[in-house]
């Protein structure tokens, strides 16, 4: 999913960019790094883990200095640690440009990009889909930067939301469908950029200062000094018939304060609560949202239905990944300790539990199981999105095929591996609906109906 | 505030230890460690930092062996980091005995204990009461150990749950007024100590095996091996007409999911709520509690009076404290980081906040100035106990009385400072009542009153 | 300067790599890495300072493991820190082939290959002259990978010994004038590959199974498995009417109990002391040797000279470098503590110190002044090479020529600056006939005439 | 063995110390550590290794304030890492005083000390007996400080030298029969102490501003700021008819530039290597000295017998103990990297072998091993000292009575072990006539005859 940051004409604009990437940590986990430029060099400092764990008492201003700067936060599965050489953003150094690039999506065409710059010579340090960029601005013949920048994006099919840095300008880009959300928002003299509002807040800027980057458009930012404002350029480099905005981001990925695509999202998980409770007309004592990104779908759902919402399920916010070990008790207790429920709470009661999705169900057999222990006497469980059908290949890595409970079993199946009393979903419609795009110009769905979502 | 952790009879201990310690993370950050023992020999392991910190990469069976062990997590104000000797358990090794002890609470006395042990020539490694202990059981003339130990605590006075390991020996004791909570647990062939139950839950121990230690009570484990169970012999050691359990603990320390007391704390917290309701009938438009420890109330203040409960003010659970510098902009931002709030949401409205208790209100100012902001009409403020007019000498590290908002303002005062239209507070009989005690024969409410808790 | 390892058909063989490039730790101190291949996959474990720093807990059968293993000793000027990316083994993947390169030397045409390689788009992860290599194997043509490598190196001009590791086979090289050493030996059923041989001795190998990599000798072994022994090919890839080994090499960066070239290198240093002692017939006291790199010089000069040899000049032999920090009486007391003197020892008396070479001229000065005020009455200095007036574009990164003393001052002049009685040069016919070579053919001598070595 | 540093009235006193305490690594290699007094708080930065280990990136000024320090270097056997509280300075804060103490040399009734201060409930946090001194200080019933001291000196029995910093002043001593060097100096406004006098020199220190602190004698330095001079005030706190300086601080364990109850060790050095000169009579080709230690020895010797000094056995100064793992190649191969031979140097000769002592035998083994495997026809060895029969208990870690060869074996025994041709030692008497007290009136040589040096 990964998480992008830029800061053009800022002094220190590497202390913005760390800031920002602290806001956007929900987006990635793994590791992550700056780049900045002073004029005549790119700068780089990376690591593994958090932003706080791989800034912490690094010197912003002496290993990161200059005025334009770019971060990524990256996300990847089920702790398969990579090495140093995929964390972004990637630098790169020929006779003719400096660059560094972050990229968030992911490339349909990867494989065939890679096959085809190694047998043209090109070595690739990693195995991660976004280094194929630098390449293809290296090989290109254009002359001029942002034609080669272009040239390459043409090359590239898929998702991504791009920043590309040289040592002068910073470079701003949506692929033509739009997958991913990328903001740019005026700061001071300059222009920041970052995959979430969110990330601007705590900066103090305001809504109106903030705007999106358009699917296919280019922007360019340049000039600009200590007292005359950057300068940003913007032009389309390609275009489509509709977007694909994913609607992951907006059902579970972004967080709740940030605005995508021109929705609210905790707006959007409101109104899926809603569905859920028209759809589901169900008789229940209390609604519990798996905490946290379903809060605002059972807050909701328990105001529209009119059942009490009260909350007995709590979560551990140390995720302990790091320091449990892979020995028996350590292991078993561990993945206990994520969630615990309040005694007595729900004893002899029909509990609603909310949940914003439903990938792979062993979250959620823990949850009822938990919720039996505690005494309830239903759980009855409702998922305020489609069942998951289809792997992402534009960017989430939610799981394998295999894995993506609802791509082999059928609603009745899945309600008995939870050991639920009842379990209900949304529809593609309710969704769509939800977000008002119900003839789907907008929304990227794949993961729900396993339709290509531009073929 | 501090928690703590034993185990005994259990094959590598120092497991389970780490576990628990890890559930009871709320209860101190600043650093901890775990001491075992083989029945030869105390190891130890120490470090600043979360349990996840200090602990990761340790390996538990090779460093911390033996069927004993104890844990200890730090609480200590602002970030004032203090040196590694500070750090629980204390270990400590004399031709009589070998000893780790782990201490809750704080000492009245212990300027004096300290001065008198000095006088005789005994040198203290820390400036933690809490080191008091091993110094008075080593200067003990007793010959049986368990007669130093209650020795030492007699001389102690104020607030102690401890926690003392010898080589092939666990006691576990709870000063005569009961301030600071402890748990027994039987498990497998062994004994589990733990401050709160939800350090038990993860290891699937039910309610009925738990048993706290009562006021004044000291509790010995010992033998015990693969095959037989450790036995467990309990006595008196002190004794007091009447009880005073911290009711912070219920309020704001403990977690939800645990027990002290004879009360669920989330149980406790939504009696809380519901007086508020019931004392304050206000019409608005939302409910809000501000996270995590205010949710209860929030939840049950909404559905007693009737009010929708919709939470718009996030929280980053990523403190990070440890990487934001002391510049300019990183310290305007970081401060700003910790919460943010749903745009729209409010715009317009009344919004009734609710927090578990106001102590220097900088927190609470934040919060209104956010919520006016995101353009709320009306600011509520319900604080669900009475105003803090006097710090805590008993373990809890509040403040210093020039910083208790209510020990020199008036509610109207602190009304105006915190810019909320309106400012209600819980009463001490409300409390008192909420706890089951109205004669306050069982609760320390010192901090609300500035009464002395038992001269 | 750089020191090469390789091991190939031994079970771990990172452990003998790493165990070599221990012994070859003097040949660079800056950084370094081993990678291995298991047949399938190369890992690599890369760091600064020395072995014993970056190897130090490293489990090398777990993060290295296979029968293949390459290893690298970076050396590098006045602690001039470079970036992670500038250390080898160079790892590259591509589809066709996975390569670890390790490089001694330094390419004459650097910039040139470079430019061409990234005006065809190829990127650069290093500033490192050695980066061409893999490059160049990349973008060649050539289906079979030994000959993508003899196209490689025939476009690579200058020095270089190499080794190259593909997933089952390792190639070793040399340039086809010979600057650099590079050994082989048979060991159990595998082969060894090192800079010195001094790095075979403590593996219990024998001279007679050593054999040196000749010039413009390509080696590749392959084959081999727990029961039969690698094969071993070679061929001539280039061919030189002369040779060119660094004479430097055997003078002063080589460890004495090596042998390169045909020659003992302790042993040619006692013929450069006996030459010294021979034209410089000079009436001392005492015979003292800059530590360790003169010793044997100037023992040889006593023996011959009839002088007694008293070392009476002690070195720390902990740099100190790294700890040292750039405040006032930290620069001023490190820097003098790497030599002390013997009090007494020759006070009143003539000293003549005898060094392998003057390069910079700093260090002798304070030597001569420790002496001075250590009460010595004169003190002779004798070099035993020639003037180094040029700086060396072959692989040793002596100074710029602004920092070579002799480049830019004369005998008398120096003599003056370092504050000597006497200072004597040996002549560059003297140097060319301790090693057996009086017409020229053999060694490159470029730094003591300024004449290209082979153009 | 140990160093002991102190500066004292030095602005950022902490920075010479660590300079000094650099220039003292061979005296201890385990840890260390520096405690500095800024006049109201004494802090502490400690740890295990080098001092370039333990102080790299510490900011002296920060960390370490104040105008007084003492530091102190840790030695210990075979690689036994003892815990971080075995580090000295050891600091005790008290109500009355806080203080650092550093201590060389060990207490003969250290466990009787020890059980008593354990018996009236003191705490010891260390297995080390030097941490017996700050107890005994703090049981002491003076009321002066320098009193308190005294009584707790008078209780020791054995060898100390010893630094004790409180918050204003700096005490030196050395016990009555002045078992280990402790030297003072004048340096500015200040005052220096340092274990050896070469940690003196490289701050440009001369001689005769350098004094030994006698046996028995306290020196108290207090006083002095920017402008005026600290004062020293010195006493006899302990007498005894005779002094027991140790003899192998001479002949192994100091610097060879450094200078000890009047002595310079190189000279005492050199006499050694005259009377093994003198008292064998022996052809040979060559004379070799196992370095570092026996360089002077076998220099005086070759000198004196008019034999060729020809070094050909070379060490490696990278110990490589912390990263040779204990897996079969990497610990036989790591054990013979300490030394390697030239090879052709000795094919056919007779090598006389000089080392300064010979203890377990272990190395001399391999030397010997070595030199015939490059071909020597004979191998004499000489030592330089008596054969060591008994341990010492003051201070020097020799080796248990079971490891001392000499102690369980005859001179032929040990020869045939060693695998020599010849084996020689000297005298006790010959010992003592080269340091000049042939009545044994000065120096403890109870390791050579197993008597105690003062019952």
């Amino acid at each position: 999913m990964c998480g992008l940051v830029g800061a053009y004409n800022i002094p220190n604009a590497s202390t913005p960019a760390k800031l920002m990437l602290f806001g956007l940590q929900s987006r990635g986990r793994e590791g992550g790094g700056i780049a900045s430029s002073d004029g005549k060099k790119i700068n780089r400092v990376q690591g593994f883990g958090l932003v706080e764990q791989f800034l912490t008492g690094v010197k912003m201003k002496a290993r990161l200095p200059g005025r334009i700067a770019v971060g990524h936060n990256r996300y990847s599965t089920a702790g398969a640690k990579g090495s140093l050489s995929c964390l972004q953003p990637f630098v790169a150094r020929t006779a003719s440009f400096q660059i560094a690039v972050a990229h968030n999506g992911n490339l349909e065409n990867a494989d065939e990009l890679r096959r085809r710059l190694e047998s043209h010579g090109s070595i690739l340090a990693s195995t991660s889909d976004s280094e194929c960029f630098p390449h293809l601005i290296a090989r290109s013949k254009k002359r001029v930067f942002r034609n080669r920048l272009i040239e390459a994006m043409r090359k590239a099919k898929g998702a991504y939301s791009l920043l590309v840095m040289t040592r002068d300008k910073l470079y701003a880009a949506v692929d033509r469908y739009g997958f991913r959300p990328l903001w740019l928002a005026r700061w001071k003299k300059g222009v920041l950029f970052a995959s979430e509002t969110c990330a601007f807040a705590p900066l103090g800027i305001k809504r109106s200062e903030m705007r999106e980057i358009k699917p296919g458009e280019l922007v360019c930012v340049s000039g600009g000094n200590a007292k005359t404002a950057a300068k940003i350029s913007a032009r389309r480099f390609a275009a489509a018939p509709f977007t694909r905005h994913c609607i992951f981001e907006l059902m579970y990925f972004s967080q709740p304060q940030s605005r995508s695509w021109g929705e609210e999202v905790w707006e959007v998980r409101e109104r899926l609560g809603e569905r859920l409770a028209r759809r589901f007309r169900i008789d229940g004592d209390f609604v519990l949202a798996v905490p946290d990104s379903s809060n605002k779908q059972g807050e909701r759902y328990a105001s529209v239905s009119g059942i009490t919402f009260r909350q007995g399920l709590f979560r551990n916010h140390h995720s302990g990944r790091t320091f449990i070990q892979s020995t028996g008790l350590e292991r078993t207790v561990g993945v206990r300790m994520k969630f615990s429920v309040a005694e007595g709470m729900y004893a002899g009661k029909t509990v609603i539990v909310i949940d914003d999705s439903l990938v792979r169900s062993t979250t959620m057999k823990k949850v009822v199981r938990l919720l039996r222990k505690a005494g309830a006497a239903k759980v009855i469980v409702l998922i305020a999105s489609p069942p998951v059908i289809s792997r992402c290949r534009w960017g989430i890595d939610m799981a394998t095929k295999k894995e993506l409970v609802a791509a082999t079993h059928s609603v009745e199946e899945i309600r008995r591996m939870i050991g639920a009393d009842f379990l209900g979903y949304l529809t593609v419609p309710d969704v769509l609906e939800a977000v008002g795009d119900p003839c789907g110009r907008k929304y990227c769905v794949s993961c729900f109906t396993g339709k290509h979502p531009y073929k």
